[in-house]
């Protein structure tokens, strides 16, 4: 067996074997082949895809090539929540508390900020004090205690997913259905819950543009929880426009905290409470409904901003104190009309740009900046009422920019349908 | 502009431009732009193709990477012959000699053993004293004088298909007709000649392994010829089974001298005659039968011979010295039958292994090892007949190993047919 054989294999139209998929990612995390031989194997399988078989393989190998997180000290059922990224998800913040308020286990590991996409860890790190690093018996201990507990993914954990991951993210072979179902997939096997939802982001802002693409995605995910008897779901979620009105971190930790008190936005809320649902459903053995109604109670009687404030203080977190710019720049429309589109991707970007997410592995971000979107899809505006507010340090921002990515026009313009489908 | 963007363009198959391709070919040579993201853009650009423009625009880029030869101070018409690689195939040796002896000028720059295919620079340097490097002023010096000259390719000219062949060698991305188009005349195209013919191998111990794609390649190798003003004639010879009896390098020149004086294999001969004719007939404006006649009567009045004495000796070499091992095994069939295929890859392979070729770019090779192969396609063997020999210097070599890429069968087999097409 030679890297050349297996990538000439793969570029015929070939079916790779396990021992193939095997002795490519072994040898590339070994540093046996090449970063040029992985990136042209992988613009290969970009191209010719993979069958089901070989995605449940490549998974499977990349599962073991590193540590799986041993949770058997937990008690109860331990749950897990995964997005596929968005601009403007904050879910995490919000629902971990909250499904953790009902007695439901979470022991998350989250990343950082990639591309245009915030990080749950950054969020959490704009809290003054919060420590995402705890030691496994710290982490397993806070979740018997407190319910729940968001940490970085350590470096033993799938480090093939890792070594790939950052070539595909310089190569252009980020795109194809397989890899990312096998570099989801192997991570969340590995962090050891039963039940597991995943919010597929569909549109303009996120790595699936279309429906029928984010299905697909969400079948194979499925297929391969099977595989090791995991029940996972997907919810596939708009994001043809920002979730909720907050891009950057403090900003996105200020309103998860709104939205734990229940004044958070619509669509926001709207989301939390399905995923939430799909968890303590599966959990309980109860109706999505009858769950949705607990979980709207607990927000009701404060329980989940309660546990929320103990998750914080328990990571060492001082809630009183998130960063925030003092700066502020509000931005009025030119003119009069419905909002149409939102180039989401485009806002991530400059949100990034402004210093809320890195453009290098080792920038520092800014923890205080972001934007808050007033207007949504199919929201009128008047001209000079204000479309959005800047945090950010400095003023040397392209306002034009910005306002270019909201499309105004003067006919009558649907709302998006935030929850697309459940696929289970 | 940027390295992903142009990946991206090509993976979604899109047409790229003369700047996106220099900007990543030069960005490569330049080494602003890594390996692995370059090796990813070559498969993305042998799954998903090049248009005719791309290509051509790919050849200009290459040519324009580096040095031109300058031919003017060559006095008359200047011809150059170019193979795609095959086994056996020593047609320069005979052919750059044949031709001159008509008093056409022949400058050529030839490569070293590739893969399973020897190089005609090799087996020059199995005749004891050949010079391969000349400085341009004693190459063009002795084209004046003798009228042929073959020496080592440069490492001004072409810099970019070096590199990019040296990666596409070991990452599966050799086999795409815009890229091999392209290097070979880009390399053609800086050598300065006016009249090329180019013999595409078509066959099992070829890159072309249709009679399709070889067309293919001709064609388009043809069309970028004329945007050049560069007449280009392909000739689509069979590559099925070894040109001629000799495989490896002393051996070669030795068959190369015997058909010069009009004692070699029948096959080996007519192709000669064949490429040669095309450029005689061009050069004077005579037909193609003419030239060929012509051409005879100078192998059967010894002129064609002298011709390369002059040359040989002119490059320093000592024709009475060729280097040939002494120990030869003699393989006999081991049953009687008709041979109804020769897997000429395999062949080469092993000639390769047992020294007359590199398995690594520094491997040092003994030019007196290679094979003879009395029988070919279609001939008829009895039971302990001299298929072939071997000339080796241990004797650990596996005869099994070499029997099996003969197929021997009861049926009587068609011969192959040489000359398969000619396409101007």
């Amino acid at each position: 067996m030679n890297i050349i054989e297996i990538i000439e294999k793969k570029k015929n139209r070939g079916i790779l074997t396990y021992e193939e998929i095997e002795y490519a990612v072994m040898g590339y995390v070994n540093k046996e082949i090449e970063d040029y031989q992985m990136s042209s194997l992988l613009m290969a399988i970009v191209l010719n895809g993979m069958t089901n078989q070989e995605t449940f393989d490549l998974t499977d190998v990349m599962l073991n090539s590193g540590e799986k997180i041993d949770l058997s000290d937990i008690e109860g059922i331990i749950v897990d929540k995964h997005s596929t990224g968005g601009v403007g998800d904050k879910t995490t913040l919000i629902l971990a508390p909250l499904v953790a308020s009902m007695g439901i286990k979470i022991a998350k590991m989250s990343g950082r900020g990639l591309g245009h996409t915030g990080g749950t860890i950054d969020k959490l790190e704009s809290i003054e004090g919060f420590k995402v690093n705890l030691t496994d018996k710290e982490f397993i201990e806070q979740v018997n205690k407190v319910g729940c507990s968001v940490i970085s993914q350590t470096k033993n954990i799938v480090p093939a997913d890792k070594k790939l991951y950052a070539l595909r993210d310089v190569t252009g072979t980020v795109d194809s259905i397989p890899l990312i179902a096998s570099s989801i997939m192997s991570k969340k096997l590995a962090s050891g819950a039963d039940i597991i939802v995943i919010d597929v982001k569909v549109g303009n802002g996120a790595l699936m543009k279309t429906i029928d693409s984010a299905t697909k995605l969400a079948n194979l995910m499925i297929k391969i929880g099977k595989k090791y008897d995991k029940e996972v779901v997907c919810v596939l979620s708009n994001m043809e426009e920002p979730l909720g009105k907050n891009i950057g971190n403090g900003l996105e930790v200020i309103e998860s905290i709104e939205t734990l008190k229940g004044k958070g936005p619509k669509d926001l809320t709207t989301l939390v409470l399905t995923l939430s649902s799909i968890l303590v459903s599966l959990s309980f053995n109860i109706t999505e409904e009858e769950a949705r109604l607990k979980l709207i109670e607990n927000i009701k009687n404060g329980k989940a901003l309660e546990k929320f404030n103990e998750f914080v203080k328990a990571q060492g977190g001082n809630i009183e104190k998130i960063a925030l710019c003092d700066n502020v720049v509000s931005v009025k429309s030119a003119k009069d009309g419905f909002i149409k589109s939102i180039d989401t991707y485009k806002l991530g970007e400059i949100a990034r740009s402004i210093g809320a997410g890195r453009l290098n592995k080792d920038d520092e971000i800014d923890y205080g900046v972001g934007l808050v979107i007033n207007k949504k899809v199919g929201d009128y505006l008047f001209e000079n009422e204000e479309l959005l507010k800047i945090y950010c340090k400095d003023t040397d921002i392209s306002i034009n920019e910005i306002t270019e990515c909201f499309e105004i026009v003067d006919e009558k313009v649907e709302k998006n349908k935030l929850i697309i489908d459940i696929i289970k």
